[in-house]
């Protein structure tokens, strides 16, 4: 798999070298071209930017060095070309599951500010949002949809890591964890977890999710149509 | 204001010193302090994790190194202390606005995996994800929820950008955005907006705002009391 960022911040996604992402990639696992859209600016200055029609505060990225710079990058329109903006259809372990099994995923990351909105209609299939908030650009959010990506590519978590037990697998939130010391500052790992009776951790532990995420987030219960269980008071 | 970051993986906050970040940072608009947590283990290993109790994929963070770098940093518990995790509450532009106005904030970013629930317990106050979906870490989301927050401190957006009018401030998705050429590959800015008839700009706007978010996020329009406008079809 290959993705593709379109930014005018390629230092944001020096980061992908290190850790489990570098690993991956040096492995060749996925690989990661990060395209500075400045680069593809016909402006003398490298000029990506200009004020916006109709007035406002912020400066709104041009059409023209961007749909530049996708052409360059995927001129046979293979990739799925995804805008990270506030904007967009929230982000979900669904989406990173389906975006993990393709060839091609191009992100563009730009001001959040704004772009030219024909950038979208012309070059981008699908604008995506990591949650209801607004950043300074989009370069974290691409490293976010990239990181929970590649974690469903084959062999870039290690054999004693795992996408099938934490949150959202079951569309439940995760229940907790414990590992030693078995008292720590008076606080006792729970019996249960210490019994060795595996059949008895498995309920202990979809009770706690179920807890969990009634206390949090009924509106995951609601999807999986499963009604809150009772609590007191 | 001072942002405190617990973590294994200090190499990823680096790109705070970068951008918009870097220079509010130089300017002393808000400190930050990124702590390794390696560096309290007793472990001549400096390790930091264990095998979970009651078995199951994936290392948990320890107590003990945690509990000792935030009670280093944070003796006297002057910070409001988050940690990141899928299973918190989900964070918000209103909670952006609530962090930025706190002296302090320590964030906690440990691996997705898991810590030990007791860390929780005896030291955390709020857990908070940033989204449905499950990272290798909470590293992203920690510089996410500091980039967000930071928007909010004086001084660290400049003069021509504004925290007012963009997506969420009105609990709706923001409107489209056009600058230059005019027209573009066929495309023309929409003409009320080249108008100069500041009325109908605002009018143009907020219908638009409405409509986005009728179609990609009725929720937000459930919170406000507003019923979707109909559309054909």
């Amino acid at each position: 798999m290959r993705f593709d960022v379109l930014t005018i911040f390629p230092e944001y996604f020096e980061v992908m070298h290190t850790g489990i992402m570098g690993r991956a990639v040096r492995d060749g696992r996925f690989s990661l071209v990060v395209t500075n859209i400045r680069d593809y600016s016909l402006d003398k200055h490298h000029k990506t930017d200009d004020y916006p029609y109709g007035g406002g505060a912020g400066m709104v990225m041009t059409p023209d060095p961007v749909m530049r710079a996708i052409e360059a990058v995927d001129p046979d329109h293979e990739a799925l070309r995804i805008y990270l903006s506030p904007k967009g259809v929230p982000f979900c372990q669904e989406m990173a599951e389906e975006l993990a099994s393709r060839e091609r995923v191009l992100l563009l990351s730009g001001g959040y500010e704004g772009i030219d909105e024909r950038i979208i209609e012309l070059g981008i299939d699908r604008e995506v949002s990591i949650g209801d908030y607004v950043l300074t650009g989009g370069e974290l959010p691409a490293l976010v949809v990239m990181n929970a990506t590649a974690r469903y590519i084959d062999g870039v978590l290690g054999s004693e890591e795992s996408t099938d037990e934490e949150s959202f697998a079951s569309g439940l939130l995760e229940y907790p964890h414990y590992t030693r010391p078995r008292v720590y500052r008076g606080l006792a790992v729970p019996d249960v977890l210490v019994s060795g009776d595996h059949g008895e951790v498995a309920k202990w532990r979809a009770a706690r999710s179920l807890e969990i995420t009634a206390e949090r987030r009924p509106d995951l219960l609601a999807k999986l149509g499963i009604k809150a269980p009772k609590t007191d008071g």
